[in-house]
């Protein structure tokens, strides 16, 4: 038997959850290709997420089953708690071949289990879950009854247990430390990429006690008229002095994501930039202190909206997103967000990235907080001073 | 203008060839959603793929059009050389939303241009592009006439320019710097974290020349009866004395990629590794000596099963695939691979990863070259000695 990163109850809980939701949902089964969601209910896991693979949970199954690529059979069985029989691999002539495909061979071991007259629910927008592989299936299965299950097993990870909250702040460590080794090594005449060297040096070695997991975003490091747009990597260009840099990156603990971003400016900050900071951090500190158990997403952006309107500046995109296991290419949940129409009512235990970056014409900005939220309110996942960093 | 990576003519020759193939293949429009198609075509750098973005590329139009998050608009401004008018950029509301999908802005942008009665190719497998955007551009293109596009630009990307081939060249100079640093960093007693933190560094930092860019993998470390399998990451326990450790990782150029693979052991190997590991790069040597322009994929694939069946060793897997631009969540390029089958006939200016592993109970072994193929024969495009490696 594998090690497992969590106890057998964890894994009972959280199967029980979704097959709850699934009965409420309509669902016998569910064909789940988001590595996160398979990750979460067997453990499994590996970077084979660039093939087609699955796990399908069956209402009348105690355990998931795990289907993917023959030479990837031994990782599931090296990392999940499945018997033998519910590890099925298929051969590596699926793989990106015109002709034949993995969701077929899914679709067989279904019609072979007798459930090709089910309710199927299908991860329609999963990241990895192709237009091909939602044809192949539909087209194999002519008698089932398929609907997409609205990311089902992403809103179940939305609420986390305790364990996997010791986790996210083992993974605030790690982001503590990479975004101290940021800032430390972002200086006029350093290259861009020395920088993000000594970032993912942080982050996979960590503490004494504990190194980090590969993050499912690398560092994103826009610098200059750049920093206008957040999604830009590092270049092989020096640092200049003048020029600002946002620095967003996580740690990852066990595949646990702990984001956070910075901005970093070099000398003397323009008046505009230092003024936009004091306001995103007092709109950021009201948005924290609205997300108490109770508040909907949409309060919670509410709050930060009116921060900044007083001072004029507008922002039409959300200001966060719940965070919790994480694969590339998204250490988001894609389920609650915070921004306006979000009814999602925050519990204890969910966690979120509040990043209200502001993005304007030649600059930006971008000074965020990991949170999870507490009996009481939101609680800081990581410590780290919330201001625009100014190394003169 | 931004600075691209290459010269105008380089990008109007990558157009012509894709619009040439489309006229063969029928098509009139393609909608791009592989961010390593949409960069070869236009240019665009941002890790903003987690959200639904395309490129459309249309008979009649010169340059390509952008469509994305309105937050990216400006990397697309920064990373391509399209006007203004070509860059599209949605609304935050369409991001994660249950009601409305990007591919019903893509839709609308697509009728505005009277190109909804055309004959329009999506990338029905590629990684991003999910059930959910091609059922949501089907529906909303009711007149449009829809067919898998058969992975068209990653085949146009097969044969490199020179230009490219360049920077794969510099991408192996990454790669040889990180795999020396991977090689001197397991020790016996020294965490599986720190050597991929050394691996890392050595990527990013590259020469003083050049830096590196993040690779669409991250590196691959199986240690011990992990070894068995090929897609595991480390973790922060210690290597042993006694154990093997295969280390598979990139060197990337620009997004440009160049892989490889190592097998180290600590301590004196047992017989059965050793052995093994004469007869892979014997079949390695063979297959790259098949390597030739005119021969196919599967000729390159007999010659090393050829070896290998002389030495009782079977293979069900392939031995190699086409590289070049790589994004998570993969390196390969999605075409040619080395394998039974494979009718892909051989050219100058391709390049391939042969990487030939064997996966046994408990154990397994990871030997491969990265390739060009030159007019006389495979060039290899890094130089670090293929072999077992054994510390002692």
């Amino acid at each position: 038997m594998p090690t497992m990163l969590f106890d057998a109850a964890e894994f009972v809980a959280r199967r029980d959850a979704v097959k709850s939701a699934m009965s409420k949902a309509g669902f016998d089964l569910l064909i789940l290709c988001d590595p996160a969601n398979m990750d979460y209910l067997t453990g499994y896991k590996g970077w084979s997420f660039y093939v087609p693979q699955a796990v399908l949970v069956h209402l009348e199954e105690e355990k998931p089953l795990w289907i993917g690529r023959g030479q990837d059979a031994a990782a599931a069985h090296f990392t999940t708690d499945l018997p033998g029989t519910h590890i099925l691999p298929y051969t590596d002539d699926y793989v990106q071949n015109r002709t034949k495909h993995p969701m077929e061979f899914v679709a067989a071991e279904i019609r072979r289990r007798g459930w090709d007259r089910s309710s199927i629910g299908l991860e329609a927008d999963a990241h990895y879950f192709t237009m091909r592989a939602g044809d192949a299936i539909r087209a194999a299965l002519p008698n089932a009854r398929f609907a997409d299950d609205q990311h089902l097993v992403n809103w179940v990870r939305l609420v986390k247990s305790d364990a996997e909250i010791l986790l996210m702040r083992e993974a605030a460590i790690l982001v503590e430390g990479a975004m101290r080794a940021a800032v430390e090594a972002v200086v006029p005449g350093r290259r861009q990429c020395d920088a993000v060297a000594a970032i993912y040096q942080a982050q996979a070695s960590g503490t004494p006690e504990f190194g980090g997991d590969y993050t499912a975003i690398c560092p994103l490091l826009p610098t200059g008229e750049a920093t206008s747009t957040p999604h830009i990597t590092w270049s092989d260009a020096p640092f200049k002095n003048g020029e600002a840099t946002i620095i967003e990156l996580a740690g990852s603990r066990k595949g646990y994501h702990c984001p956070m971003a910075r901005t970093v400016h070099l000398g003397p900050p323009p008046q505009r930039l230092a003024d936009t900071a004091k306001v995103v951090v007092e709109g950021l500190h009201a948005a924290l202190d609205a997300a108490v158990p109770g508040a909907t997403g949409a309060e919670v952006e509410l709050a930060w909206r009116r921060v900044i309107a007083r001072h004029g500046i507008v922002k039409d995109s959300r200001i966060g997103y719940s965070i919790g296991i994480g694969y590339p290419p998204d250490w988001g949940e894609q389920t609650a967000s915070l921004r306006p129409g979000e009814t999602t009512v925050l519990k204890p235990n969910m966690c979120f990235h509040c990043i209200p970056g502001i993005w304007q014409e030649g600059w930006g900005i971008e000074i965020s907080a990991p949170f999870v939220v507490g009996a009481r309110g939101a609680e800081r996942l990581a410590q780290f001073p919330e201001d625009l960093i100014v190394k003169t």
